[in-house]
């Protein structure tokens, strides 16, 4: 697709977006961008990137869980509006949330983990937010590969064959990855620079005005620093036990 | 609320969050944040200060439409849970998201303005992200407040009697808004801030990991430059209009 075939579906759709839920009506025969869904991920993980990838106005995304419905996400129910088997074999965009105890039960899920290795084959790139890397890493999907997830986690995707890269968003290859939840943005930002070009990736900037400007210095731990950032890893204390566990498992199955 | 107590609940409530769903069970009791979500309505206005909402684990959140189930919002479904007769008479946080014509349709419609009108009362805080401010100002609740909005119509908040003031969050007294769409974010932080502690907000924007890095810096008009600003306001100009309609329609009931 030309430059000037996306800015005429961008300006077209954009008063389709305006209606909200019939947007979905228009889509078909676009390129496919498929976002899995999962009960207990971080619901951002997915809005961001999705409130991106929607006002690019130039794909079919789909919503993709075992069941069409509400997918309890970490206190907030997204629609999935598409179940595994109806997911299009050949997506353009392959996309994995983030989230807690729900990403470890993904990390193990086969039926998950072979839709996922599957739609992967013909995707022209496999993506994730915050944890879902690791999700995609269990699949066996990111070996070899730089690859991000949250701070809490990150270094753990060697366990798993990826390259841990300190970064926002990380391009190797196919594979793009962004940081913990509000790395989405940029990680959107980033991709539809990639398939729709720099105008119109800052063209959806502005429409969704990311002018960021947090009232504090605190999205790092390094920013933080150690008192705040020993708080949240205590809080998660658990939750990144139970990582371990599923990627201890894991391993073996990858013969890692 | 100490500050003691209130990392005692986040810590507490960080290991609850990380099961998903029924972090709602363990919220009964706490101070009520009430968020509107209705059809049309941007889905990232919402989910983004959600997002932050329910990382500080000290509230009772309640996503109010009139009915509960699946609101579409910009492409894709978020789930109410509260009714309008539900929502409990008195909040600590009325919020109320953006959209487009849906945000138009909600500027008139009669039950949302007098269920805003009434809990509005009472809250301690009246909020609202990106065109948001615009259902707030129809139902007669910024006159003489200082307020932001969407960059595209932010200037036309003082047809309905607020203060039109360009920054990313403003606060007025009891009245806190935000800017477009990502500015949920900023926005959140700072009540976090204002509810529970810079300390407990930090934690949260840590937890997030808000550290933004966005791959272009177009997320204003003087910072995206004339052409883009240009290209955004044509896709977006039947949608205007429809804001000025409602606006013209709205002042006459509200004698401006």
């Amino acid at each position: 697709m030309d430059r000037r075939t996306a800015l005429q579906i961008a300006a077209g759709a954009g008063a389709v977006a305006a209606v909200g839920g019939i947007a979905a009506a228009v889509t078909k025969g676009r390129p496919v961008i498929a976002m899995l869904a999962y009960p207990g991920m971080f619901a951002l993980d997915l809005v961001a990137p999705f409130a991106v990838f929607s006002s690019m106005a130039s794909h079919d995304i789909r919503i993709v869980w075992k069941e069409k419905g509400v997918v309890p996400a970490s206190g907030i129910g997204v629609e999935a509006n598409t179940t595994l088997s109806e997911c299009p074999d050949e997506v353009e965009l392959l996309f994995v949330p983030g989230g807690s105890a729900g990403t470890v039960a993904m990390m193990e899920d086969r039926e998950i983990l072979a839709f996922l290795s599957s739609r992967a084959v013909k995707a022209r790139f496999v993506t994730s937010v915050c944890t879902g890397s690791l999700i995609l890493a269990s699949a066996g999907l990111l070996r070899g590969k730089k690859a991000t997830s949250h701070w809490l986690v990150r270094d753990r995707l060697a366990q798993l064959g990826a390259i841990p890269t300190q970064q926002r968003v990380v391009v190797d290859g196919n594979v793009i990855t962004g940081a913990g939840v509000t790395a989405g943005s940029d990680f959107a930002l980033t991709v539809a620079s990639i398939l729709q070009g720099e105008k119109i990736a800052k063209a959806v900037q502005l429409s969704i005005e990311y002018d960021p400007d947090p009232p504090f210095d605190a999205g790092s731990p390094a920013k933080a620093g150690p008192e705040i950032t020993r708080f949240v890893e205590g809080v998660y204390a658990g939750l990144t036990g139970a990582f371990d566990g599923a990627i201890s498992r894991r391993r073996k199955d990858l013969s890692l």
